[in-house]
């Protein structure tokens, strides 16, 4: 049995490097984490420092990824890899990502204080550009480094993603930052597969679940997928408010409103048979230069984002919504066109390593439940590759990519101790 | 009987008289006639000039409204009063609100041509500022020229109408045009009602009714009251679109949908029951500075504009949107207020002026049919001073309130027949 009475000691460490990492990159006031930026090449330099104080072995890969690994007693057998991210959305807190990386490093200074040998390495992973949604615009699927080391990044989307910083491909970025973006394409992983026994990741909940439900962790189940239209339009004719009658309005708001009436609903009936999935309409306007209160409006523009655990969930929602529009837009006269439907599947967490990890909640006495993603990570990027991976979430108040994310150090301390219990536990290959 | 072998001649002269106020009043391809402004007294200047080359009596009262008379037998008789505003909307057209005042003159212009003295005076009235709303912001009600004629403007409001073109009140902008605002006030009307047997009003219609019906002519039942909010919120709270499940939402947006999508039924119920209404939600966005694809909507604003010519539609109209927005503020625990619900009571016309009119149209072989008004006009203003009004309608392309509005002569002359028959059928008093 492992001794727990030096736990206290590593989350302090723990403490001590998220407050470092914290003043390290604040500008302004605010975390400033941009991918390939400053901020975030601040944030890999603090945890090089921080890994060869603890003597773990230290390789940046390709793109920039750190890898810090402390070394197991058979150095061929397949290992347990760890880790997240360590930049940050525009404005956001200083917890998103980085608490997955310093996870990692708390208990790798716990069986460094223990003197303790796993069977096989244990690698810490501080991936880059997680956030590349926040920081590139143009066709990406961002994620960049996790899926640039498994084999999943393109050179077309490392020239189609430019940074809204500055204008420059992710492709240079990459490049101006010192490393080497040629070596990179899809189909080739820069990680062998096969030397890896599976991937965890630790990372503060997005929403108000465990806040909600008074647990500290969560143990997700999957990723939720999503289907996403970015570009709808409802087109019919603006009109004078008084003067024309109901018969001769097209009207491209009552249009829009029941597309989504109707699709609230359906989504209420997904859940009564106790489906998971979520349904937001984020953006939702008729034209400001054009609207008035006297005018019937003649166009409405609006965004659709629905998420779910079940890939024909996600199928069915994108018929419902194009027979919906259809049938909306032949009752009307109004055109409702939803424009690209995009689709990204569910990423589903590995139902044994879901079982171990609670195991070990239940056996150290810590709270967890299960629980859904509802935004994407890095592990995504494992669980493409065919890895066995696996989430904890710690309890975070007033959601994530917002300043005021707040996390408890006794909460980050239950996930790094679930994670310390996992890895422990393993035996040799 | 009236020999209407002359009366193309003065259709003739109506068409120069509209051509030569566009000419006079257009500024870099628009029709430029702001209320008070500078092309409006243009336009007064060239009716005061067409006026007395026809013989009329001209007089400018305190607020600068132009009366031009035809002297009847007996000045003593009671009259009756014609005529429209000469002032149009920003980047509107040649024919909202001249139209009638020339069909005044057209019926003036063709018994002078057929040498024939009514038995009281007939009076053709340019009114000035009817389009108060589109050039005046604060607290008013618009329609200024008519309003100050019949002591229904008061000082408050002169000076709370505040011109959007220069900034000065409208009490300022009265005096500095060279008229006398002091006299003005409410209570205080610049008309006898007593002298006067009635008002009639020749407009463009500004909705599509006439031109869907294939009638040239609309004998004007009513014009619809309003219940107007102008300013509606929803207020929930904005969240991780995909973090956050249903329960713990307080989506803004499917609240105001719901709200819309009631109010929409609702509509459809009273139409079902034959009631007279319309209903716009004109303005309906989420926050352009917070919407995105990714966030529940915290906030949602909104219009609400109801019109009926049943004043008791538009009270229940009040109730209900009061009573379904609470039950779902209830429901949702989301914040919908709906802000000040404004109401202007519906006009009704004369029935025996309508019943006149229609008679007219049939005896002279012109397709009349009725028709309710969605906007406001001057002739508000006399029936709420207890003066028996009526207005014809004539066809129009395109709406009105843009440059696109089109009215034929030939449907012209067909109004402005009707009116003319109307007053050569008048006894003395």
């Amino acid at each position: 049995m492992f001794d727990w009475s030096g736990w206290e000691e590593s989350v302090s460490f723990a403490a001590s490097l998220m407050e470092e990492l914290r003043v390290a990159t604040t500008i302004d006031s605010r975390i400033c984490r941009p991918s390939y930026g400053e901020g975030e090449q601040t944030a890999h330099d603090l945890f090089v420092r921080y890994g060869k104080a603890l003597g773990l072995e230290t390789r940046v890969d390709p793109v920039g990824n750190l890898h810090l690994t402390l070394a197991g007693a058979d150095r061929k057998a397949r290992r347990w890899l760890t880790g997240s991210h360590l930049d940050a959305v525009p404005d956001g807190g200083n917890f998103d990502g980085a608490v997955g990386v310093v996870a990692g490093m708390t208990v790798a200074h716990a069986l460094r204080q223990a003197n303790i040998m796993l069977p096989a390495d244990f690698t810490v992973i501080a991936f880059r550009a997680e956030e590349g949604s926040s920081w590139f615009r143009g066709e990406h699927k961002s994620h960049f480094g996790s899926r640039a080391l498994l084999g999943q990044l393109s050179r077309k989307e490392m020239n189609d993603a430019v940074s809204i910083v500055n204008g420059k491909t992710l492709w240079q970025l990459i490049r101006d930052a010192g490393f080497n973006p040629d070596v990179i394409d899809a189909g080739r992983s820069c990680l062998d597969a096969k030397s890896v026994q599976g991937f965890l990741e630790v990372h503060i909940e997005q929403g108000p679940i465990l806040v909600y439900r008074g647990a500290p962790i969560g143990i997700v189940s999957g990723i939720r997928g999503t289907l996403r239209a970015r570009d709808c339009r409802s087109t019919g004719a603006y009109a004078h408010s008084g003067a024309v009658p109901c018969e001769y309005r097209r009207d491209a708001l009552f249009a829009a409103v029941e597309l989504a009436g109707r699709l609230e609903s359906k989504w209420h009936k997904w859940l009564e048979e106790g489906r998971d999935v979520v349904c937001t309409m984020g953006r939702f306007f008729t034209d400001p230069s054009r609207h008035s209160l006297t005018k019937v409006p003649g166009e409405v523009q609006f965004t659709i984002d629905i998420r779910s655990q079940e890939e024909s969930l996600l199928r069915e929602a994108r018929d419902y919504l194009l027979e919906t529009a259809s049938v909306i837009s032949g009752e009307r006269g109004v055109d409702l066109d939803l424009g690209s439907l995009d689709m990204v599947a569910p990423s589903l967490m590995s139902r044994e390593l879901q079982e171990k990890l609670a195991a070990h909640a239940d056996a150290l006495g810590i709270p967890a439940v299960p629980i859904a993603s509802g935004a994407g990570h890095d592990t995504s990027s494992f669980i493409a590759a065919g890895i066995p991976s696996a989430m904890i979430f710690v309890r975070n108040e007033h959601g994530s990519h917002n300043p005021d994310e707040h996390m408890e150090m006794k909460d980050f301390s239950q996930a790094a101790r679930i994670l310390a219990g996992f890895i422990l536990d393993q035996k040799p290959d």
